[in-house]
């Protein structure tokens, strides 16, 4: 098990957060007042100085444009790149595009290749992903109503999904629906290829989360799919294949949060650690020289330091042991580092006073954003089942799921 | 210590959950999806109800047209309010209004009285209070930039506010400036009535807080005053005694506040309750047969039930003993309420998954709304080193302020 | 709700404290050091100077001997005896005598009361409750092994008990044992009054409790039954009626057990402010002027005043609804106070470093003591499964014992 | 950074914990309930066989007869020694004749090393370490009061000192006591080899810890030296140094101290599961079906395992940087992973009831034994600010000490 960094990523990585600090840093502020999609020209120039820099799409493998990077690589690179809500996206790297990009290339055909993933890799499009339904509990993957009935030579889609991150402004969604619902439960569903102009793909809305409409990439969307015909050749993978290729993302996907929740932990940590130095109390006093403050600060340090390694032994663990091996490891970063990013943003925004809570700095549009991170991909409770559940079974205990 | 409800108190809380239920509660989405403004006319036509009911301002004496009730009276009231962010404005017991209100009451000239007291009781018109400035750390009071400087008959006011909350929509300012510059810090500043039309009162615009900018009652602006000229007459008690006069709110104004949070936890409560009754994990799988589930309700109901007790205490001992004797009780409801309040909204929406994050319910407002609390009226580390200081006093111990 | 204190109250309280603090606190040290019984000599002596003050045995009803104080009078005084561990044996009200008294009160026949009352009113005997099972979860009270079998005029009891606490010393036991082996779960078992020096009745061994093996008064034992034979007349109440007398206890134990922790929590409160002004980190710098520590002290004071404020709730729901009415009450207390006693202790230790593990203070004693307060009378986790049942019946949802 | 264990060491540990398994653990309980002492005999013959198997002293250079293992190796032999309080004796890698052995072999003269060395490598005697005095702060290390003055050819010692672990039974002792006065703080005092049967060396007691007076290797002594005069011949290093001699352990005794730790983590965990698994709630339905004892399983598996990784990064910073590079690494696990074994240890005896108190499993004497691990070497409260300090200085902040 080795975590050291070689030079050349550690090149890299410095460029990374060159550009980072000198061409996104300064839009955060921006998105924050006027909105994404205002924004989108800035953010568009942005990608070209990335483009140009060669850094674009650095989790793709080079015959396909990217840097090809290794998991572990791509996951450092993803904890630079999260230091702000907008790196990932100026460097294409975003979810779920990200996400959807690597099951094309896996899993398309030619044409859907041509079709959706060329203009995908070059970022000229987006797309969304949409499996969680309103109606069921997202902790029970295999219950879904959505279905896709065959018609010929279409599938009619019907069904009401929500939290389709990222849908406002996508060109096509990946929809996972019930293709085989006489199937075991895991072989039920399939993930369709929908463009968002299909007749009978509705828009519905932007949800507000925590408080905050977002639009554009940074929004997450209710749709529904009303009678949405679309031809059977956009099936992606085998019919019935959805869980597998869904669960096949999970364990990178879960690095790749874990990693950019810590460039949120990071860059949190830097605006305490400023705040602190230069808030003064009463003339010349600073809040840095308030024990509470300090005992904030080492904490967050301790637990970030601690949520890093972890990730790092989870990312080794996959990439030399595969995913089943470090099903343990992936559950518990998923709630550790998940309790630590809020902690750290918590103290952050308590130490910046009434200035934390506004867009003077990022922390509040992070805890905004990110406080779904207990819930999404999994509620923190139900990875905690997992650990239980692989650290009982030893000891001959079953825990129903 | 008697913290018995007269039947008459019963009736009257009973009264006000059921208009707060059947008026307010349905304007809550709307207000969460179209926001504060567009939603004014259903709270305007529900405020009428308030008033037929003969329910109007509960807090206000009688012979100014209120309900009069005592202190502990109106904290009861608070925690039924508190239950929607709505339910104080339709009652005409909001913040800052009710203070303002009270000020007026207190110290007021009948001039003053009739241009912005009658409008304020009648509902006609809303108001703000400015007294942080982004410049200087709000847990030191005295500390201020803003400077009103006489000139004939007029102050001449210059400075910079923010966290003026709802001064979007109000009609006049209450701005806290310095008059007395050379005076001993707690007798600098003044209590200077400010119309928002006055050439000068500059409105930058909403903040944005927890990423959610507000707007009208529900908002909290930036201010800036450039010249702002208003007549001596506008000076609200003595010249100096504006911290005085704010200091006499601040028992009452705790009390109520953490009662109105004891309305949030109630309904944060109340949400989590449900939503485990109702959400299937499986077909005929309740939530609530999971016994972390159980867990939150059990310690969140013990923390509430902590949190009423010690707030109702705080009031009985300001109402029996005066705001001086009752200090370390104010300053630990002021922590530990705010704790209190997070904590269970935090459970409430863990609770509810992904849908405790958008506006199918208001927990996530709330959470937006609320996480100040452990931040305005003094951050929570200032309250506890007012607990300490009393304590350590008796052991002879001074700590420093 | 009334929780005010009558003059007569404050003045026996008063009183209470005093002797506590010239009589009982000198003595802890010794205990400590030498052991309980060791000091047994000096225990008597200052026995017999509250017996001289005429407050002896406050829990006692006046025609037995005692003050007859009311359940939240005696909480009070609970709450004062409770500051040191040997408060309430020197008043001749602790556990589990104080219990064995009330019982036989209650039940006992004319001649159980001369036997076994008596002397125990008198402080000449002490007494012990014989009721949880190496082998049985405690929180399930009705799954017992021990059998008392009828032959003849008599009982014979087989059986394994542990947490006999205070046997060591003891005369005689209060034995839970199935009598009724086919009867409905709660009316199985029945309280046998058992001498220890019966034939049978064995003494295996104090147990360790974290570490501090007890003696005496301040012990827990293991016991086996070993066909012991005692005749039916010593049987408590009626036959299967061994649950319902000990539920009778249940709501006046707890409050009396809280109170008690209270009292631990003060006296805890009281030693670290004072450490905190006494304790120099460099010459002229104490350790109070540590924000850290002020930090502790003010949580501490706010959680203290919660904790005694949800105990006296509880108390007034007994004496004025019933013990049925306040079960939320009393399930929560139970959780939350014990909560807040560990982590009083736990900072008071912390405060004292490495004094706070040495018997310089009681700390570490009521430390090592009381951590069984998350455990005995029920775990903290079945008293919230109470909590949440209770809240979740209204929604319709069974929570499964 | 590369964390792989080697076949070797895998080997090693493998057989190291066979022998734990076979030999020691069958000790703990008789060492819980008669005592260190008389288990004496029993531990002799243990560590015969250690030496038999040739793994005795394992941190020892080889040249000196031990294993000569890295630090990072003997962390991780230290990890699995902690799973028994007995663990590390028995092998001779026990605090604090460990440390007291590395001084030796660094510092010592060939006079000293004959006859205070030579013997502990044997394990023929013990030794013990008098810093720490009640009268001054354990976190301000350069206040002192002992003095050694020179007088002729010797020392004359005077002082005071406590938690002088293992003194009991020790043969000699290594005293910190100042003997340059005048000097700057960090170099006045000097370390003294000083023979327990010195005339003026006294013995006053073993403190009782957590209400657990120990004995012999399980002890913290009391000491006070009256004009105990020794030659000075037995000064251990240059006069003055002391603090840099402690200094120089300081890094890799904190990360033994912190593997064993791990160790205690891992047996705890293991017995939580093993009660999950074995206990049944009723007929049938074992504890680890509850959810709430899932969840603490799931916790501390993370909480252990970030652990184990921070304390693997410092060890090895330490061995590729030095100790200065690792100080911020250092400072953090000491009160990250002393954090982690207090909630594991509490949550593992919160698993098993009341049996959790007993001696029936060793987690009330780890409990004891180890609440001291938040206090000693620097309470937690000092390491934050170490880190804090580290963090700040680079925004240009001076945190005071």
């Amino acid at each position: 098990m080795d975590f050291a960094i070689t030079p050349k990523m550690q090149k890299l990585l410095a460029d990374i957060q060159q550009i980072l600090e000198k061409e996104i840093y300064p839009l955060e502020r921006e998105v924050g007042e006027n909105g994404y999609r205002a924004t989108l020209p800035k953010l568009k120039a942005a990608r070209q100085k990335v483009k140009d820099a060669g850094l674009w799409a650095p989790q793709i493998p080079k015959e396909y444009g990217g840097l090809g990077l290794t998991m572990m690589e791509h996951g450092m690179v993803s904890a630079v790149l999260g230091q702000s809500l907008l790196g990932h996206y100026v460097f294409n790297c975003q979810a779920p595009d990200a996400g959807n990009m690597e099951i094309l290339i896996e899993h398309g055909t030619p044409e859907q290749k041509k079709t959706f993933l060329e203009p995908l890799l070059r970022g000229d499009i987006r797309s969304c992903f949409a499996m969680t339904e309103p109606e069921h509990a997202g902790s029970n993957p295999t219950w879904l109503s959505t279905q896709a009935k065959k018609d010929g030579k279409d599938y009619v889609i019907n069904g009401h999904k929500w939290f389709a991150s990222s849908a406002d402004g996508a060109t096509f969604a990946v929809v996972m629906a019930v293709t085989n619902p006489d199937g075991p439960p895991h072989e039920r569903a399939s993930q369709i290829l929908v463009p968002v102009n299909t007749p009978g793909f509705k828009f519905i809305k932007n949800l507000s989360v925590m408080g905050h409409v977002g639009e554009d990439h940074h929004s997450h969307a209710e749709l529904r799919f009303d009678n949405c015909r679309v031809p059977q050749s956009n099936l992606l993978g085998k019919e019935g294949a959805g869980f597998a290729i869904a669960q096949e993302r999970l364990g990178a996907g879960r690095i790749h949060h874990c990693m950019r929740w810590l460039g949120i932990c990071e860059r949190a940590f830097h605006l305490m650690c400023k705040r602190a130095a230069e808030r003064e109390l009463a003339p010349g006093k600073v809040l840095g020289t308030r024990q509470i403050i300090q005992m904030w600060i080492a904490e967050s340090r301790a637990q970030i330091n601690a949520a890093r390694l972890m990730v790092l032994e989870a990312a080794w663990k996959i990439q030399e042991l595969g995913q089943r091996e470090a099903r343990v490891e992936i559950s518990c970063i998923k709630f550790f580092v998940a309790g630590v990013l809020l902690d750290v943003l918590d103290h952050a925004i308590q130490t910046h006073g009434g200035m934390g809570l506004t867009t003077e700095t990022p922390l509040a549009a992070f805890y905004a954003a990110e406080r779904g991170a207990r819930i999404y991909d999994g509620p923190d409770e139900v990875h905690k089942m997992v650990v239980a559940r692989q650290a009982l079974k030893k000891y001959g205990v079953q825990v129903a799921t």
